[in-house]
């Protein structure tokens, strides 16, 4: 696992431009808190819808190592060239982490397959998120739960595939449950979906919130190793009557 | 799970048409051979790419409970719209079953989130299909394993995602290996990848291959429940503070 | 899949005997509550811990399809012979049902290979039990929750394998969350580990819960298929140099 | 994830000092083989079936990171009470190797709940190993597959359970295919399952095969996280009507 580790904050960035509340909440953008709490050895790189090529070049996306992508009001403003520039590179090894309404983002869609809908609900409640998997690297350092005590709800059924590993579950006030960490792989890629995160709370300033993120960061990293040969191939073996 | 079953066999058929080596397999095409071999309880529809609409219009699908898809020369030729009308019954819990060259199909990619590359060769080559997952009942009445005297070769890496259950593993005479029964769930709908077929081989007459699909169709069935509901929901519990 | 399913429901049977407001709530037993609530074609036979071999003898178990097994005060006192027998069963693959407190039974720790330890608190709580993998053939029928107005609380971590599938999660009024629903197989056995059903709460009453239950039976039911054959074994193939 | 890591190199050590054959190919055991090929940051301990406590004190496996296991003749005389302390540890956090014949263990099959049977030969046969998990780290470094001149045949069906991650397949000669690198949690821990390595072929000295062991230590190295609070639970919410 490479040690040094570009990481990539993409932000829709409009919500703090447009309303009072976020701007209070995170004066210098969403992605600067998120990007302030990594705890990894590496550079950061910002990139936002409105950048040119929503920031997201083919220079920037080939020396990523993982991706981090908030979003939730423009999702239809991504244009797909750039969606399908993010697929090639997490099917290459590229590693991706979609906070919170991405759920709803082009990309996470495209990589997962299903319609990745939703209950949800924004009552300022109490959320609970639980380590179901307590061994697995994601959850370094995090405590039995990660309690927030207001959060915007998200609620089950969420229409993902099953995760290849369920790492968290949350709990909500208002009487649901939801995964709310999932590990997927795609191509050579590794992807992690994490659930918190309404614009309108401090979620990104939580400690713990900070350090599943920075993990998620590590985890995802690239393997170094050859890209799979695809296509047409020679026989290894002798084939009885060629 | 519903006993009376409702089958869409769908076809490319375009190979039966212009190749006389297919068309001597397969006279009256693949799907005919492969609705033959259905040992299911219900009524099977046949669908091709060249009918209107490619034989799958919304009553169509919304009367199939399971539908199988053959195709490889053609795949471009699939209306996106059509596509998307299969991925939407899918997720309502329509089941799915792809075969062979199906793999490279918009619908199986769409699925699946990742390119369903893989390694091929056409090289009259032995295949040995193994059961390594001796209680799913897609391999009831199935023994170790299925011989297929000539069959294309399909080799790993196969870009798929993980299987969520993995059925049956293939040995090829010229030294690859690849994961030929894989079973997803995508929303409400099961979805199977089987992987023999080629359009000049008998594939579709072999009574074990023909037993696989059969049981393929009963797993993926849809069951009988109400689909999800999504969206703002009110909360069931006392919000503190509302 | 048989249709006609042999179901032996393995009960503990002494809360019953001993505590009075189990008694007034299962009056003629929990199994007789569990085995009533079945809606399965086939035959019914209760077993109990005081009867001889605890009712599971050879030719019990050998033409049991399914076992449904509640256990919580006596764990130790079932014999390390029964329970091997019954292992070898479901390796041979009958299906099998463990209810509620049976997470600490012999049977569910040897087939788990963990502690299958959690957090619990009886208060009279509420448990909503959420269906998170809508297309499962075990919540046919079901709605999108089972709500149930006082049951023992269970909660995470649970120390099992990650689940094949997880169909069923739990909210809890106290705050937890709990896998309560969660699909495996062993050998050519199916499991399935369901878990309301305290002792002094009428669960097995309860429609959904029962639902739940015969659905289970259906999908842990074995497949006919010859048993693997395993040791050593011929090639099927020449090898060079023999 | 720790960066130092102690490994402890378990080996039974019968063969080598009983059969010229495996004592010319490991003149200092297999453990010594194994050890000399990890590439990890570290300290290495060996431990042996006739050591005291077959070397796994409870000191020895307290500080024990990542645990090696081969072993093949003597599975049955390896304590039961070891047994139990290593599995202990396993579900605490240690990390779990265990190698070809291995898979007989008494603790690989305590772990897994099922018989861990399979198919076996001895026939000086080609074996190629398939990678089908391209992105995992434990196939860092790896070409798309390894190819072994000469192994001992292992093949499905493999009773174990469906693996967490699938990430190597072998092909072999005689016609067998084999699931050959298999992920597991446990508890809090990570057991690896790695097919290759018959005592009689120099198959630890494969510069291949070593990369895959010393990859699988970093992956199993444990999490730093206190261990899950289990038992009687206070509750976190008010619960109504208390």
């Amino acid at each position: 696992m490479s040690q040094h580790i570009h990481v990539t904050v993409w932000n829709e960035y409009r919500h703090e431009k447009k309303n009072e509340k976020v701007a209070s909440v995170y004066p210098e953008g969403m992605h600067t808190a998120i990007a302030q709490g990594l705890d990894v050895a590496g550079e950061i790189t910002i990139a936002t819808l409105d950048d040119e090529e929503h920031g997201l070049t083919h220079e920037v996306l080939e020396r990523t190592d993982v991706l981090i992508w908030w979003a939730h009001t423009a999702h239809g403003e991504v244009q797909d060239e750039i969606v399908n520039r993010v697929y090639d590179r997490v099917l290459k090894g590229m590693g991706l982490i979609v906070l919170h309404s991405g759920h709803f983002s082009k990309i996470f869609k495209k990589l997962m397959g299903t319609s990745c809908d939703l209950k949800w609900r924004e009552a300022d409640e109490k959320e609970r998120i639980w380590v179901v998997k307590p061994g697995h690297p994601i959850v370094e350092g995090i405590g039995e739960y990660i309690e927030l005590p207001q959060e915007e709800m998200y609620g089950e059924h969420f229409d993902i595939p099953e995760p290849d590993e369920l790492v968290l579950v949350s709990w909500f006030e208002g009487g649901e449950v939801f995964r709310s960490g999932c590990c997927y792989t795609r191509g050579a890629g590794k992807v992690f979906y994490f659930r918190p995160g309404h614009e309108t709370y401090p979620t990104y300033y939580n400690p713990q919130v900070r350090k599943v993120i920075s993990n998620a960061v590590k985890w995802a990293a690239p393997v170094q190793r050859d890209y799979p040969v695809y296509g047409n191939a020679k026989p290894l073996e002798i084939i009885k009557g060629q």
